[in-house]
């Protein structure tokens, strides 16, 4: 039994293949006790995801700002800004996440759903989140200049929870970058 | 010629036949002359083929707002909320305008343009027409509930210039009329 675990604990070094449905099959208890310990499905996990959203939308010269939208701990949409790929300013990470996921459940409300995303959503996508009813609002770093919240938490839908400031430093570190490396090039 | 004259003005009774290139190729001194005095491209007869959107929405179970988008006294983009159809927040009328407009244009950006919409946008759709750049925004009827103004103008890009009240009544109620039908039919 020791041996068995220690194999499965090979095996999980990955957390996404505690994902795949022939391990959780093959070794639902384990699995089970498992799960809680690494905190697999963790704010910071989906944040993660998001992040790593927000660096192919860098590496395609998008300005990198990355979206999860999340339903019963399960991601059910990803998205990175495409403002450049699709010529259309309405493009962001959020917009994008929102129509995907309501297109996913087949309902427009996400009051189930959470949002991570790695920068502060600007008016438009606060807009947005507050039409879909959207249950949890999470962001990385804050957006001083074009962030929803220096109009206030109104924005957005009364029932909508929100917490921000996880992976703050990757987040504003990725955009500060973005906008230097651009800076450098217009030179 | 008078009655060259009279015959042209017969023609020209519905304001769209002007549109027509063959007869701007017949009559282009008539044409150039009668254009002024009837102000075939004024803020009104383009909110009133926002409101013809508007009626299309009605016709079609949605929350009756229409939307024109104008480059150079052209009409490059018309669009209707289409929110139920394609089960998507976003799919506001001013959202699809702006999509539609920077795709026929080729340019994310819409400082030349002016959008007719029947009814104040909300913060999402004033969002996406500052990430625009919008060069003008006229608005019929006000929406004290769910309006970007009660945020403030900042919403818009500064140089967005702004005017409202255009066929107030006709765009407020066919709104007022579509929630009173809608509040009977489920009681």
């Amino acid at each position: 039994m020791i041996r068995l675990v220690k194999q499965v604990n090979i095996w999980t070094k990955h957390l996404d293949l505690l994902k795949n449905d022939r391990i959780r099959l093959l070794f639902p208890r384990i699995i089970c006790s498992i799960m809680p310990m690494i905190e697999l499905y963790s704010d910071e996990y989906f944040m993660k995801k998001a992040f790593e959203q927000a660096q192919i939308a860098a590496d395609a010269g998008e300005v990198p700002v990355g979206a999860i939208m999340v339903c019963n701990k399960q991601i059910i949409a990803k998205s990175h800004n495409q403002t450049e790929l699709l010529n259309d300013v309405t493009a962001h990470a959020e917009m994008l996440a929102v129509t995907s996921a309501a297109n996913y459940l087949g309902t427009k409300y996400l009051q189930q759903c959470e949002l991570f995303v790695t920068l502060e959503p600007c008016p438009m996508c606060a807009g947005a989140l507050k039409w879909a009813q959207l249950g949890r609002l999470v962001y990385g770093a804050e957006d001083n200049k074009q962030g929803f919240m220096q109009y206030g938490k109104e924005l957005l839908h009364p029932q909508t929870k929100m917490a921000y400031g996880l992976l703050h430093d990757d987040c504003s570190l990725i955009i500060k970058e973005f906008f230097q490396k651009k800076r450098t090039l217009s030179r």
